[in-house]
């Protein structure tokens, strides 16, 4: 079973050019490391202050690595937290899929 | 562009189990529709009552298509909302995915 996160920020106001291109560099380190499957930056279309992050890992040994990863500690935790009003990680697992 | 819908729930005290099978039928069907990209759904690891459908279109019109069909007049609307302690959808735009 993959292990997937999904995180909802909403920048301070004004900060989502600021934000967005760091989360781009952060996806693309992000998914050259060896447990990621997934990193996708997401945009909110009626709120561009509303960043979703969708992220999956082969194993939350995978996902506790990333958190411990330079790129995390610098990017993330350093530079677009600091710019953010509310974030929110929800860590989860995804359903089989069935076939209708 | 593709269009991605992001939708947290949370269901009433004990009724993720029923919740969880009515989206996998909803999951299946919706990716029949031809303009669905992906449609996934999340359980919570922390928070077992924590749901999260991860779902794709190729535009706005295909997920407002989306809308209109009998699965999710019946089972989204009909069945799992009401089943629902909380609903929040974001509407959102994919980033262009960069290279390391």
């Amino acid at each position: 079973m993959t292990y997937v996160v999904v995180a909802r920020y909403r920048t301070k106001e004004g900060e989502e050019n600021t934000v967005l291109p760091l989360l781009d560099t952060m996806a693309a380190a992000s998914r050259e490391e060896p447990g990621n499957l997934a990193y996708r930056v997401h945009q909110g279309t009626e709120d561009p202050r509303a960043i979703v992050l969708y992220e999956e890992y082969a194993s939350e040994a995978d996902f506790t690595a990333h958190c411990a990863t330079p790129h995390f500690q610098e990017i993330v935790l350093g530079r677009v937290v600091p710019l953010l009003e509310s974030r929110d990680v929800l860590r989860c697992a995804p359903r089989p899929e069935a076939v209708a």
